[in-house]
């Protein structure tokens, strides 16, 4: 089946019925820092966002509007955050949706908000509503890039994907973009991700299949419950395609795959862009006791500091991985552990294969993306994450932000 | 009773019927490598090790032989930790003890071994037989800063400190030294503290004190149970003081604080000569849910990467410290926060006070030593971690390591 589906050229204008645009109205100095994204249609959408319980104002807005279902437009501002704003960011994440749905003529429950950026400072709203008028003029249906643009913060460039499949003679289209470049530990930044299908997909079945897709994207590339005060993921639906869709029916396992596609692309994207990331790598962990035992190893191996700049160093330091596992206590000890840098043995039983194999680890390291798997031999429980390397461009960029 | 409690020069030799060396005998290439202490008398011990699973080969050996609480002797070495190093590893700890006891003529199950460095390597047992005879040879009253030096890794310096009192016309010393230099997170390095008395206290007795002090001081600068495959306590009692101690008798509470005084110095140091650290910062948390969630509430933001890193550029970059709060779980919303830098009020009731006061607060950032101080306004628990800030020169640091 995923055969029948087709990576496709652009972001979420590669979904009919949406149009987009990016501008600059003066959060930021001279970068874009506001999208607008429209759907022609009343579209349903579904959403996930952060479980830090210092949610900003944008996400409480949010978290408001998503049970309705309904969607007709999203603004999001970039270079700040909305939080810890008080009652009046409230007030302004409430505005900038008002604003903007009285420009494009929309209910204004069914425009949605997020922002991203700098914590703790008020919303400038003239250049908010300014921003809005601007962008309205310039809505597209290639405007999906210039938005992609105006969400990121300390990201080196836009992340977008697209997915087609053919279902009863109609295209079906999935597109999404999304902002984060803080990989270095799940705390590290926000992450947005914004997704469009032109089905018609009734809001409960959007949220599953939003939920399943995110479980295996974004949530392999944070740690449950550890996440920022303005992480959101929307989705919605436009229907355009002329095409329905539903558990049970012809396309939705094509759909719920081309959605786990971009998903996942665009995961991988927030990760490569990680800052001062050089390398992506994939921590594999397989014969876990469980599949929860898995996850844990994984995240713990892949957010250890010390593997981390192991692996900017390329240096099969095995030694910290090890330690890693010890500390996500999920074993016993190290006797039955194998770890494997690609095609790669470098410990077999929990001891070292020596300097050859290490040297050939090595090798395999120099490139930009490989994987790293771990055998626990106690189980059948498998999981994997995706990571990046520390490098001290990260603290670089992590000490100058707010500079 | 603090007053009556004296800060002196030197560390474990400071107290009396202490013999310690330190020499280089080749696992490093030319550095200080191997350190021996060894008791007069045979004395009591007790100690505390790493919780991580995966537990190094001399760990193991003190994990056989602490029960029993007689000790005469210890062996330590640094540029290896024998960890992961399998069933010979084992015997090479087993063998490390035994020559030293062969050596100093002394019953080998009292006396135990420590290591620290890279996992995985087998121990030079040559290098290291000839490093107890070398020590055993140049032992004396005034070797343990020599001691304090050869068991050092990525540490700027060695760390020692000691504390004296008077009970019944005798004076009792508490002296000790520590290693461990990576604290930008939990993870981060092998801990090692040795401590000595030479006041007489009961094995039992001895643990107890231990304990308590360490949890007041290195259980202060790590999150419980996320610790190295290395990380060993020893404190050893002489009795050479002529002095006996226990709870209820003159001396008791005097002990227990010298001991809280020297391991907190040691700790101190610890996070003070962080990697690559520049800054030394007391994080309390007050009115907390609970002890334990002011804890909590202090690991998190102690160990986030955002606001390690905002530390070190002299930021008050309080919504990172925010965001901490709000993933740590211990806080509903925002809205009760205060923070406060040094005597600088940055946050009330959530919402930031504004430039002048972060101004301010930036210039308490610029000494070396302060205080964050976060008040959750929720109930009575309070607590303190110690933490340091993140700087380019820890990754520097960590990816060179093995090079």
């Amino acid at each position: 089946m995923p055969d029948r589906i087709e990576a496709v050229a652009g972001g979420i204008t590669a979904a009919q019925g949406v149009l987009a645009a990016g501008v600059h109205c003066g959060i930021k100095r001279d970068r874009p820092d506001l999208a607008l994204i429209v759907s022609e249609t009343t579209a349903t959408v579904a959403g996930t966002f952060t479980r830090n319980r210092v949610k900003a104002a944008p996400v409480q807005l949010c978290l408001q509007r998503i049970g309705r279902g309904r969607f007709s437009a999203l603004v999001v501002n970039s270079g700040n955050a909305n939080c810890c704003t008080g009652k009046a960011g409230l007030r302004n994440a409430d505005a900038m949706a008002r604003r903007a749905a009285e420009v494009l003529d929309r209910p204004p429950g069914e425009v949605f908000v997020a922002s991203t950026g700098v914590i703790g400072k008020p919303l400038p709203m003239d250049a908010v509503g300014r921003g809005i008028r601007k962008a309205a003029l310039r809505l597209g249906r290639t405007g999906g890039v210039d938005a992609a643009r105006a969400i990121l913060t300390t990201d080196t460039g836009p992340k977008e994907a697209a997915a087609a499949f053919a279902v009863g003679g109609r295209r079906v289209t999935v597109g999404g973009m999304a902002k984060g470049a803080g990989m270095i530990a799940p705390d590290m930044a926000t992450m947005l991700c914004f997704l469009a299908t032109d089905a018609r997909v009734p809001a409960p079945l959007l949220r599953v299949a939003l939920r399943r897709a995110v479980d295996g994207s974004f949530n392999r590339i944070t740690v449950d419950g550890d996440t920022s005060t303005n992480d959101t993921t929307l989705c919605f639906a436009t229907g355009s395609s002329g095409a329905s869709l539903a558990p049970g029916r012809k396309g939705w396992p094509e759909f719920t795959e081309a959605l786990g596609q971009v998903t996942r692309a665009l995961a991988r994207m927030i990760v490569r862009d990680g800052e001062g990331a050089t390398k992506l790598v994939e921590v594999r962990v397989r014969r876990a006791r469980s599949a929860a035992a898995a996850r844990r190893a994984a995240v713990t191996v892949a957010n250890s500091l010390l593997v981390k700049t192991a692996l900017h160093a390329e240096d099969m330091n095995w030694g910290r991985i090890m330690a890693a596992l010890g500390r996500a206590g999920v074993v016993q000890g190290p006797d039955r552990i194998g770890i494997e840098l690609e095609d790669v043995a470098v410990v077999r039983k929990g001891v070292g294969l020596g300097p050859e194999a290490e040297a050939r680890a090595h090798e395999r390291m120099r490139q930009p993306e490989f994987a790293l798997t771990i055998d626990l031999g106690a189980g059948r429980g498998q999981d994997a994450v995706w990571t990046c390397d520390l490098s001290a461009e990260y603290v670089r960029i992590n000490a100058e932000y707010r500079s």
